[in-house]
């Protein structure tokens, strides 16, 4: 109750909070009217390069919902063409020319994000000005691995079957190109915070690709090199795992504070696996806001239970929210959440 | 050592085998030249409904390599257009009316293996005369909720959404779906062991969809529903379940002889999870045959090991075999682990 930062970045850092705080993955987005107006005035892309464009659909959710955080509007592929990737949106990202070689790795550029994209930065302080002081704002980028999948394949599929197979078949380039791509993403993310990010989160979307040995050897080598230099910049660090049910006992020890959670995994097993030293963030399933009021409170209500309640828990979706999601959906789960929650004490109990 | 029945079958009853028995999912396929060379002559539909083809392609990887099971070529979707599905492959299944209303749940008719599907029970019988004595068929079916994604959505997707918010929005209806669909396989199930199938497998390829509560409300309500009638039947009932790293737990309690595992959860873990009471079938990642002849070795004895060897251990993929393997990393693969498990004892441990 005497928290006196915001209750977000509280939470990030298991320290009490007044209610458990809540944001949405892919909150600024297709479900809103107020977005689908912008797109439809301006390409995807442009929305991307648009410092302007893309602050205001960052702040859209914020004027319509009692959010407890921003995100920033962005693409986890954006900073890759400023490493000199072509690559265009079919809607899904296309990369023109695969990596797959040793050459097609070592061409790749270091990324000077005040040079490549000074947009993403301007975007940032733009969201900031705009921003009441309670609600922080949070920077992103790819994963190393989940990046990887992208580039090696060329284009989105099921089973990313030509990046799963270069990891075996060229075991040493793949290494090569994840530590590439850790370096860039820890200087777009002290970029992002340099300019007023103030907590970063990694997206880990295809982690369900693979089995715990690879996961350790590609994926989780590209975050330690990532996060490392991270530290300095004073902000919490966020790592969503997409699909990682088996992976939590892997990321128990990564130097970061706060690990979250997609919808296939009870919070409380993940809180067990973690053990006291991660919050959590998530996870209810983004299908639950098609379920009726009723429903969608007792489904919401599960996950505040799982999660044993404050501190260390941020309320979010287990994925992002779908564009055809009803928006009254989203306000009666945030009230319903804050609501509850408020009545719990610090040890996760909902006082009579 | 002195197991007189085949060893697939001992391993299913988690009863001593003189080295691990191993089959591969999708193992009649498009991998093997002389299976192209049949379908460059004949539609995927056309092999479905032709028992003399469907016998033949299963038989061709037993004829190449030294399996120990065969799996009938067949294709889950097959019984739904015998329930008056009206469905094409395109080439995943698409169906021309998807169900969403208790309407379209009611107009399912129920499905008579012997006047709707003779042609897949005649395969079993071509098939059983041309396999060795020592050589189990497997028959198999699409798990009820699996089967629901793809009738809800009318074609595959990522996300199968459409699939997922109808669990919330209408969850009666989709219970009356997979209590129907469960009757249906269970009676598709028992006429292929009349007709000669020697194991049963119960396919639930979109598992990882769900949470555990969905999981347990719907998928296992069909699973059980479905098996409750089949231990009649005499033979061994395995029960895939892709992406189930949660839901392991769940699947423990279940009345039936195996849980097939996808190459993202440890079967050491999986096995600790389950108890002494099931076998285990799996898991080696699909991508790993795409590795050096020495590092394969080493992925498929990691496999071994965290099987702590047999009894009760069905090697296989994780998932079904890519199109683009090289056969004879097969042969390798089935070699090295026939070889590698004939040299351990009955608690796993390898012999110096």
């Amino acid at each position: 109750m005497t928290a006196t930062i915001p209750p977000f970045l509280a939470a990030c850092r298991r320290q009490p909070v007044p209610y458990t705080p809540l944001w949405i993955m892919r909150q600024a987005g297709r479900y809103l009217p107020e977005y689908r107006r912008v797109r439809s005035q301006a390409e995807f892309t442009t929305l991307l390069r648009s410092p302007e464009l893309a602050a205001e659909v960052t702040l859209q959710p914020l004027r319509r919902f009692p959010l407890d955080a921003a995100i920033l509007f962005s693409d986890i592929m954006t900073p890759l063409q400023g490493m000199g990737v072509s690559l265009s949106f079919e809607p899904g990202p296309v990369v023109h020319e695969p990596i797959r070689t040793d050459a097609s790795v070592d061409a790749l550029s270091q990324l000077v994000p005040e040079r490549d994209v000074p947009f993403v930065l301007e975007s940032i302080r733009l969201v900031r000005a705009g921003l009441p002081a309670g609600v922080p704002l949070i920077g992103f980028a790819g994963a190393p691995f989940t990046l990887l999948c992208y580039l090696v394949c060329g284009r989105p599929s099921k089973e990313f079957g030509a990046a799963r197979s270069f990891l075996y078949s060229n075991p040493a380039a793949a290494e090569r190109l994840i530590d590439r791509l850790a370096d860039a993403m820890s200087a777009y993310l002290r970029a992002q915070a340099a300019a007023g990010a103030q907590a970063l989160m990694l997206f880990e979307s295809w982690a369900g690709l693979l089995a715990p040995p690879q996961f350790e050897r590609f994926a989780l080598r590209g975050v330690r090199r990532a996060v490392a230099g991270l530290r300095e910049a004073g902000v919490p660090l966020i790592y969503y795992v997409n699909q990682g049910s088996a992976l939590m006992e892997c990321v128990a020890d990564l130097d970061l504070d706060v690990i979250g959670v997609d919808w296939r995994s009870p919070l409380g097993t993940v809180r067990r696996k973690l053990g006291p030293g991660k919050a959590v963030q998530g996870n209810l399933d983004p299908a639950a806001l098609f379920a009726s009021p009723e429903d969608l409170r007792r489904h919401a209500g599960r996950v505040l239970d799982e999660a044993g309640g404050a501190p260390g828990h941020i309320f979010n979706l287990g994925h992002g929210i779908w564009p055809e999601t009803d928006p009254d959906a989203v306000a009666r789960l945030i009230d319903y959440v804050h609501e509850r929650s408020s009545r719990q004490d610090g040890t996760g109990a909902v006082a009579p």
